[in-house]
């Protein structure tokens, strides 16, 4: 209502062997007089995903278990991390690995690798897993509402670096995660989902990150299943999410 | 374990008509030894709170309606409002009301009327129960631990003014209330108690106003009940609270 | 999906003076060959509501205080207890009141009486709001999915009497409510809305009982807040609830 | 308060090398005028733990994946199956794995297997990790206490089969999970933990399960925690849990 724009999704099977195509094109002149912007999805194609990581490996441990029972239908095609600590998990899954190292003075040339790969791969997502490099803007605008992240805190509480200590000095009661689409301004992009976990003043620093690692592993994983099957619409820097 | 000190609560009852002042004498003997710092409180005894009160009255009405069902074991002594609005509500209960008018001029001698208040019915809490003034840090440093306020944002996110449109034009998908103990700091005493409430594009900052409004009772009331039965103890800007 | 049935409902601002009758009338054109049911609602239209109380009244206190403070847009045109214990907080808000006693003899007269009321206010929505007495099949027939009620437990568990007993005795970690339409299935009928609370072995059955008033009375107002604003279709014996 | 007794847990740092024996012959002396009962333990001694599991692993894999990165310190010495499904993961991990098939006319010799691997384990709990056949009397008798289940509703809503399909049927809008010591009456010990998670008339008895084993994972980490913790007295047929 704030800036008069309606917000619909339906989700439809098919009954016979219809084709998208012609549904594109019979349902343009649907559109025309209404003035409509609209897309169509096949939910049965598997989105192609990269997941980059740094030193944390429980978002991806989970994407991958969830991979590999049957249930996230992504097709992971590869996965880049500035670490080596978890090719192993990686490759044991047939996804091939790049470390590609970011440092000062080669982040242009690891980003422009970094999009090679997204290129030659075809990915459609990136999912940032604890990913701990910032983007260049260069590189983020290459992607609008492309790369998902998680930070580790209930947004905008504890931008920046080390929420959960900066949540243990502050003595909250509850930690959060948040993901978000990365935009060029920094944990500032449209935010998909966030959930709190109920802490006390019994808890360290290290043990607010223990607990908080299954609570961005839960957020991760909603806003890449929403994302995968078009429930989330970004709109400005906000966004409308039909959740199940 | 961050600075050595071990907390402890213990909640007993008195077979026999003990006398508390007996109790304090002789546990001076145990203590010394040991260096701890110890109160003995009576839980039958009622607390003197005054509630102070702006413009919006769901607080104060939830205080009130649970005093009057037996539910919360205050004794109300004053109401103290910079608006006229909620008089009736509590003249009809029986408690004295005074509307103290605060400006840029007069807010000493205002200040000072409160405490007058405070002096004279014998208070020994004040919550803003949404007093939307700003004490001085000489009002507040007259009642260390003894001023409770809810903040209607999950703190320390949406400090300041508004904070409902604030999370409105954020897009976040929770909002949150928090209760802490007022200190010279606006909005950064010691945190009692949080609390979130789902929201969703849906929402307009109004009704998030009018969502957040439940988490504000909820919190508030939380956290003037652990005060009340002493299961709240500040560590420096934390608190530790034996949470029922 | 389980019964290919497919439900939707839409929210729209009529831009000029439209009149209702004329979008029900001419969309009837529209569903005729798709074989739809559908209604058309006035969201503006003010619904008239009694409330039936018993000996608890936190849930109706809580529904009245919202009528007073413009939060919630009812007519409540009735209240209909079986103990007097509320007469007051209803007549002083000019509400009508009427006391029926239901015994094991009287209970026919006592649901016809109600029945007349029902009819002379033309009442649309029954809450019960707390009501202890069980509806006779013959009364809840006559307003298939007009009458709510709430219901002191997380159903389909501790169905029956004196739930926060059952709980307490059982040893839960969570306790809830429960908001569903009124069947002639005791405790059966589809459910509109729950929620839990976390309690522990320290709460007795009656902390159980006040903490779970709380619950109780937030889920019954989301209950009846959906239902006013059209956002429960029931199917079957479950509903499909637009969650705003 | 139900029963008179008082519950306590002190965890405490020797700062020197305290022997622990010498602190229970020390504090047998305090005990005895106030006829105490009580245990120590100590918490850097890893306990031996035999994981049961039938045909679902997320259980399984959640707890493995936490001993593997160090956040859960417990020594899998067995995981003892029904079926062969999760014999790879098990054994990857350098845990001995047994297949102990159990039909109705090996029930007694099969259980007999168990036992003997708890004893040449010296296994000191028994987790049953989605294990779907049901204990006999003699074999749970053995292990008072030291068999956790989880079981996969809200107890005691949904005893018995299937209770995603119940739960389905039913049409709630929240499921949940509860983990229990396992007593000789099926899914009535001792809850240890209960959480539950929000539902929709969308989701499917399929998705319903999908959701449900993210709390099962979450409800019976918690248990296994608590227990290593020694947080949890059980009480009679209820638990005295010290939550952190």
């Amino acid at each position: 209502a704030d800036n008069g724009q309606f917000f619909m999704r339906i989700n439809a099977t098919a009954e016979t062997g219809a084709a998208l195509e012609d549904l594109r094109q019979g349902f343009a002149e649907v559109a025309k007089p209404f003035g409509m912007n609209y897309e169509f999805h096949d939910q049965s194609a598997t989105m192609k995903v990269i997941i980059m990581v740094s030193s944390f490996g429980h978002c991806l441990h989970d994407l991958l278990y969830r991979v590999r029972i049957g249930a996230l239908p992504i097709y992971v095609v590869d996965s880049t991390q500035d670490h080596m600590d978890y090719q192993k998990v990686v490759v044991n899954q047939d996804i091939p690995f790049q470390c590609i190292k970011v440092t000062k003075d080669n982040k242009p040339q690891a980003e422009a690798r970094i999009m090679e790969v997204v290129e030659e791969t075809g990915a459609e997502l990136i999912v940032l897993a604890r990913y701990m490099q910032i983007l260049s803007s260069n590189f983020v605008s290459h992607y609008p509402h492309r790369v998902i992240n998680i930070h580790h805190s209930f947004l905008p509480a504890f931008v920046g670096a080390n929420p959960y200590q900066q949540a243990h000095d502050k003595g909250v009661k509850l930690i959060g995660a948040t993901s978000h689409y990365v935009t060029e301004d920094l944990d500032q992009g449209p935010i998909i989902e966030q959930n709190v976990q109920r802490v006390s003043h019994r808890h360290s620093a290290a043990e607010l990150r223990s607990l908080g690692q299954d609570v961005e592993r839960q957020v991760m994983l909603r806003a890449v299943r929403w994302h995968l099957e078009d429930r989330v619409i970004v709109d400005g820097n906000k966004t409308v999410v039909f959740v199940k």
